[in-house]
């Protein structure tokens, strides 16, 4: 496969990145049975230059260029990289959003974009998305602080080089008045399996949304829970600090639902342990015998074997092996890994054979 | 637990079959790969006394003791034995179900009655069932002369001891007209797991129906074909000799079902060889790691693995270990086995150790 997008100076390309497991996927972290990964976003654009809706193509370019320019001075780590999305085959994109490392959209549109990664993909930076600039950290398990933290670091440098737009009693411009103010958000992945199989989870979610919250599956906006993980962001950004936010998140929010989950774990395992061992035990004689296996199947029965790892039910398999199943096995992964496109039915089938010999000696 | 309904001189009670595979379901005999067992079944009631629906509970009484003495003295094989149906247990009647010895009716209704069973379960006659005497010769695959030739043999030996109920027009007469003149039924179990995935199943048992033929599932009259098992017999006994029934599904019917069922594996095969390694696989890996299985679910998922085995697709395991468990995860001889009655959760927690038991090792 041809590696597209690739600038000089940057060591790292695609395939370096598409075969291995993301740094915050690792499977550690605080609270990582449950809290499988947390990001922090923040939403700029340069004063002196329209939103990218009203934007000319030249400016659109100009502001690509010098972003562009900056990122790759700031030198995330040795081994961090830009990469062209405008010359992206569609799946180098593919890869790229199954790694949440850009959006769906950021895919999708024309005109002069790319995504700055760091090292270990703990940081990455959209160029010309919805804003000028999307940036964001992320980490295994719960540590929004050291995110944020990390991610206020990174901002102040590249406001060392450039104007952001900024307006004393609105706070920072954003092309959505949802980003305004702050410009944060604060997301956590998290693996609810035994709270959707008491069918509890419902509740909580909507406990969540009446606190202003938005819930989404693993890949944002607009699609469903697969494998039992679930997006839980802010969506206020005015009025209220980044830290306040952060500290919500880390000291209440996420800690309440970690204990639903928990407690029903607990209790499934109290009151039913057999059908607990049957549930993990299907999953375990699926993922190992099935000779074409879907990515939502796999995902599906993945987030059993998951949650009978943390649960210590099964023992002879590591968190950061499954994790990385959940990302390797997705379709853009699974082909840009083979080396050229595949079809469904041949997707099902390499996915199946990548599973049963990941999980075959479980048996 | 208490084997009730036991007679003096024969020297075999239920416990002795229950944990044990019948002869016919050895998983030998000609096409043995699809046609699980034969079965010639004739229906006779004795001259002077009335059919048992007018019958008084005396004559009923003495109709039983003169048939079990005459089948007692018989002594079809060393290990034939004589079971008072109407002392029985609840489990041991639901037992002989199972093993197609006794019908769903005979164990439910009251009076005087018992079955003889030979050998092997070669040989059974029902004494008062719908008519005074039903008996049956059984067999593994295709080898329905022999069974006729065998039971021909026994019922002369019958009639050497007793006045048959006989019309020079009509034949021998019955409780139900439609087994009046030759009494005679003929049936095949049917393996036709690749003709219900194709979809092609229903036009086969339609052109059956309109042979008029009747086709149900394993259990006879009003039950599902479970596990893809088809039973397959004559509805006319007026009119048309024993030999000719026997001659036409010998050679023309059930080769002809057979016919269609290998043409559909073969297809199966040819055209889609992953799908079918898929579907094995999963049954393979549910039956050897599913914690609870409902016998149903079992059925199902033996009835895969039987289509495997006979298809080469899976090497290390005999017929005759897929038939008995076929058998023995029935709920019956589950509870039977295993000494006590078992709540649906505990019979499906113990079937699906049995069947890890036998099948884990597949993996």
């Amino acid at each position: 496969m041809v590696v597209s997008g690739l600038v000089t100076g940057c060591f790292m390309d695609l395939n370096g990145i598409a075969s291995r497991l993301s740094g915050w996927l690792c499977g550690e972290g605080p609270m990582g049975d449950i809290v499988i990964s947390c990001r922090v976003r923040l939403a700029r654009n340069l004063a002196g230059f329209c939103f990218l809706s009203k934007c000319s193509e030249a400016a659109r370019t100009e502001i690509e260029e010098k972003l562009r320019a900056i990122f790759c001075e700031m030198k995330v780590g040795e081994e961090a990289f830009y990469f062209d999305v405008c010359k992206a085959e569609t799946l180098e994109r593919e890869v790229l959003i199954e790694r949440q490392l850009i959006s769906r959209y950021h895919a999708k549109i024309d005109g002069a974009r790319g995504v700055y990664v760091g090292e270990d993909e703990s940081f990455a930076a959209m160029v010309n998305e919805e804003d000028h600039i999307r940036m964001q950290c992320l980490r295994a398990g719960l540590q929004l602080e050291e995110c944020w933290a990390e991610l206020n670091r990174l901002d102040n440098r590249v406001e060392e080089q450039v104007d952001y737009a900024f307006d004393e009693k609105l706070g920072y411009l954003t092309a959505c008045p949802t980003n305004i103010g702050t410009g944060i958000r604060v997301s956590v992945m998290l693996h609810l399996p035994a709270l959707r199989m008491s069918g509890e989870v419902e509740k909580v979610l909507r406990a969540a949304k009446d606190m202003n919250l938005a819930v989404r599956g693993m890949h944002g906006e607009g699609t469903e829970a697969m494998g039992d993980l679930y997006q839980v962001s802010n969506q206020v950004t005015l009025g209220v600090s980044e830290e306040q936010i952060i500290e919500e998140f880390t000291n209440t929010i996420v800690p309440k639902i970690v204990e639903y989950e928990r407690a029903a774990r607990e209790q499934f395992a109290a009151k039913n342990p057999a059908a607990l061992d049957d549930k993990v035990g299907r999953a375990v004689g699926l993922l190992s015998n099935a000779r074409l296996v879907s990515s939502q199947e796999a995902l599906h029965l993945l987030s059993h074997v998951r949650m009978a790892v943390n649960m210590g039910r099964i023992k002879n398999i590591d968190m950061g092996s499954i994790n990385e199943l959940f990302l390797l096995t997705q379709p853009a992964h699974l082909q840009y890994n083979c080396g050229r496109e595949l079809d469904a039915g041949h997707r099902d089938a390499l996915r199946a054979k990548m599973l049963r010999d990941a999980l075959g000696r479980l048996n």
